[in-house]
C-alpha cells in the first residue's frame, strides 16, 4: 500500500540563462531576455514527492513537519533570495535553466530522504512553465 | 486510447491525529500541534481520477455527473461537517492522518467505479500538502 | 501618497456554530450542519491589509516582515490548531462566524499596529466564502 | 536524465454536446444541460507537457518559447473564440467532449513534437473537471 | 459594525460581442474575435459582496447559504448552459460585454437582497479580466 | 453607472532593496534577504483597474485589449526580465520596493489612461505579500 506525499515550499531568486562557451550573440539569440546580463528573477514554486508504504501504527508515510524541515535545510536555506550564477556553488558553471534546477534540487534532497523512498520534484518557474524530475 | 477524467470536490471536518495505543506524551511529541485534544480542523479538496477508455459513440470515458454523484453519496455525505474521530465509523479506530483518509476515500470508491477502470485519489489536506493513492 | 499592503496567512481550526441562548432544534435548523455536536473544521485563509504613507526614506509603508510577527503572535498562535469553541476565550461565549471571527481578528491586530494606519481584515472561511471587517 | 517540460495555454470557446445518430431526446437526456441548442461556453485551460532527455550544453529539454509557438499555431488558432462543432473541421463530426478534445490536441502537437519525446496533454474544462491523455 | 460577506458562483455560457445598429465590418473591427458570428464562450466566475450590520444573536450578517440560493436561483438558473444573446431576455438586445453582464447581475440581485444591505458584484470573464460593479 | 475594469499582467524582474544613504551594516539589519547584494527575484503580479461609466452603444468601459496594450508597452516592456535596480531609469535612485513599485506603475500608466477615469493598481510581490494604490 505506496501512497505519495507531497510538501509544497517556494523561494525566491535572481538569474540569468547563460552558456559560458558560447559568443555573447548565441548566448542572446538563443535565450532571448532570459539572457539579461544584469539577471531577472521568480518566485520559485516547489513540490517535493515522496513515495513509499504508510507505517501502520501512526498512519504517517513520512512526517510532512519532517520533509517540510529537509526541503528548508537543503533548498530554501541555499537558493532564497540568492543570486543562482554568482551566489551558489551548484550553478557557478550550470546554466540555472528550470530543467537543471530540477535535477540539482532533485540530487540535493535525494541524500536526504531514505533511499527505500521514491523522490520526485516538480518546478514552477512561473504559473505557465513548470519542470518535473524523478531521477530516471 | 485511454484517458484520464478527473473530478474535484470538497468537504470541511474536524480530526484529531492520535494513536490510541500510545501514551499521552508520546503522541503529543509525534504529532505535535495536530494532537490537540479538542481537535483542529481542515477544508480537505479531494482530487478523484478514473482512467479507462473513450466510449466511441457518446465520446465520454465516464459521465462527469456519474462521477460527481458518486463522490457526494460516498465522501461528502459521509465526511463533510463532521468529526472524523468521533463521527464517522472509518476513523473510529484508524487515525485519521491524510495518508490514511486516501486509502479509505479510495476504497469507498473502488467499490462504486466498474472494475475495468483505473482509480486514483489526491486528497489535499492544506494548500501545502497533499497525499495520492491509487490502490497499488 | 498612501498605500495598502497586504499580507496573507493561515490557520487549521475545529469549531461550531452553536447560540447557547437558543434550542437544540433552533440551533439545528438555524445552522444546519455547521451546528454539528462534534465540530468540524475549516482552513482559514486570512489577508491582513495595513493602510498609510510610504516613509519617503526606506520606501516601506510597514515592515512586512513585521505584519508577519504580529500576525503570527495575535491571530496564528492564538487560534492555529485549535478548537474554537473550546480552546479559546474570545468564542467561549460568541458564536465563531466568520463575521465575528473578523471582528474579534481585527481588534486583536488593532492593538498591534500604529493608531494612524487603517486596518482591514479579510477571512475566507473556505475558497467560496470570505467576510471583510473594516472597523467602521 | 529526463525531465518533463509543462506549458499552460488557454483558449475560449463555444461546444454544444451532441451525437448526431441519436434522438433529440436521447441528447437532451445523455447530455442534459450541456446539450443546450444554441450552445453553452468555456476558458478552457491546456497544459502540455513534453518528456525528453536535458541538452548537456544548452541545459534546455526543449525552448518553452518554441512549445509556445507550437501551441499557439495548433490549438489557439484553431479553438479560440470559435465555435468547435460550427467552426471547426475537427469537431464538424466528432462530439466535442472534453476527452475527444483532450484527443484531438494531443494528435494535433504530436506531429509538431519530435518523436523520440513523450507528449501529455492535460484540458481543464472547468476548474472541477479535467482530462489527462499521453497516447496510449 | 458593518461586515461585508462574500460569495462565489459560476456559470458556463456562449455569447458574442455585437451591436446591432453597427455593420458587419463595423462590429469585426471593434470586437475583434469576440464578434465571431457563431459564438464563443466562458466559464464566467461570479463574487456576489452583501454588506451590513452583523447580527447579535446569530453572529451572522447574512446566511450564506440563503445568499447561496438567491444566486442559484436568479443567475445561475438563468444564464448556466446557455446562449446569452440567443437564450436569454435579457442580452437579446443589449451586447453581452462583462460590463453589461455585471450591471444585469446586479440589478437581478438588488430585487432579492434586503434594502438596508449595500450590494457588490465581482465578474470574472477570464482569469486576466474581471468587472466590479456596485450601483453607483 | 460607473464600473470597474480589472486586467491581470505579469513580469519578472531581478531586485534588491537598498538604501545608498544607509551604511551596509544599517542596510543589511533592516532589509535582511531582501539586501542580498548580488540581487534576488520575483514574478510580479500586476493587476490595473480603471473606473467609469459603461459606453451606452458598445456596452464596453474601456476595451480590455486596448487596455492590455497600454500595460504591455509602458510596464512589460520597461521591466520584464530586467534588474530593476541597474536597467531601468526609475528605480536607479529609488529603492524597488513593493510600495515604490506600485506607485511609479500608476503613473506610468496615469499618463496613457484618460483622466476622466479613475485608476487603481495592485501589485503582488509574492503570493502572500501585495501593495494597492490609487493615487490619493
Amino acid at each position: 500500500m505506496e501512497v505519495s506525499v507531497s510538501r509544497k515550499a517556494h523561494f525566491n531568486s535572481a538569474h540569468r540563462l547563460h552558456v559560458s562557451e558560447w559568443s555573447e550573440d548565441q548566448n542572446r539569440s538563443f535565450f532571448g531576455l532570459c539572457n539579461n546580463k544584469n539577471y531577472h528573477g521568480h518566485n520559485y514554486e516547489l513540490i517535493v514527492t515522496v513515495t513509499g508504504p504508510i507505517d501502520p501504527v501512526s498512519g504517517y508515510m513520512m512526517d510532512m513537519k519532517v520533509l517540510k524541515d529537509i526541503i528548508d535545510a537543503e533548498i530554501i536555506e541555499r537558493f532564497d533570495h540568492k543570486n543562482l550564477n554568482m551566489d551558489t556553488v551548484e550553478f557557478k558553471h550550470l546554466n540555472p535553466t528550470a530543467e537543471n534546477m530540477a535535477v540539482v534540487i532533485w540530487k540535493l534532497l535525494r541524500n536526504q530522504i531514505e533511499s527505500h523512498l521514491k523522490l520526485k520534484v516538480t518546478l514552477y518557474e512561473t504559473e505557465r512553465n513548470y519542470v518535473e524530475y524523478s531521477g530516471n
